[in-house]
């Protein structure tokens, strides 16, 4: 099958389990966005059985836990698209009313291309490395 | 407080239960296009407690089965945006690949404007009709 998120990882892997995996999107404009990839194919969340939708919205919500308290951002934006890419995949990403896209969907055209003031660049590193240490109890 | 989610339905009212509600959304070119609205005024995801996260995604799962079965789409879209209206809302949006949109997220800019077929706007119709029914297993 040609699928990109069953020939790789979609991002930079930061986590996984038996379900799925956390990898950090490479969107400069937009520090922080992660994405919680199923590891099997499978295009809807409805054709998942109800645990494995548990599993996953579990993991979906430990990811944005920890992406708000790392990164305090003003808004937290959860969705699963797929139009492309018909694999499930969950886009977990921080918003700030100073980003590109505010209050816009970060689909929607970019507003400016002022620079990501570099402190929050630095907040999502160091939000990267403690992520496993965050989700360690969802190990498994 | 000067929240339209807390003042309105947010949309024509379909059904509801003590958690959320269901609503239909006016936007001509997407029928089918609902939200599940959280009762409360709460921010995020996980500001509610685990068992409330649930129900909602209880909800939120069970109309996008509805949807599907009633308009078979070539794609549903989840989403949990609220950066306008930071008041906890789902937007569970059927997605052809004819529409204005696709394969774009809706918050993208349109790619044309054809009209939508009048059998999907039909459907759509008798799969609001039909949704209450669809929910009674999550009435109270």
């Amino acid at each position: 099958m040609d699928c990109e998120l069953c020939h790789g990882a979609g991002g930079t892997l930061l986590w996984q389990n038996e379900t799925c995996r956390v990898v950090a999107v490479d969107e400069p404009g937009l520090p922080g966005f992660l994405r919680v990839v199923l590891n099997r194919h499978v295009r809807e969340m409805t054709d998942l059985p109800a645990d494995e939708r548990s599993r996953l919205m579990e993991v979906v919500l430990a990811v944005e836990a920890h992406v708000r308290q790392s990164l305090e951002p003003d808004k937290m934006n959860l969705a699963s698209l797929g139009n492309l890419t018909p694999h499930l995949h969950w886009h977990v990403i921080p918003r700030w009313r100073d980003d590109r896209h505010f209050p816009g969907a970060v689909w929607s055209a970019a507003k400016h291309d002022s620079p990501v003031p570099r402190e929050r660049v630095a907040a999502a590193m160091r939000m990267a490395a403690t992520l496993p240490a965050a989700l360690e109890v969802l190990d498994a």
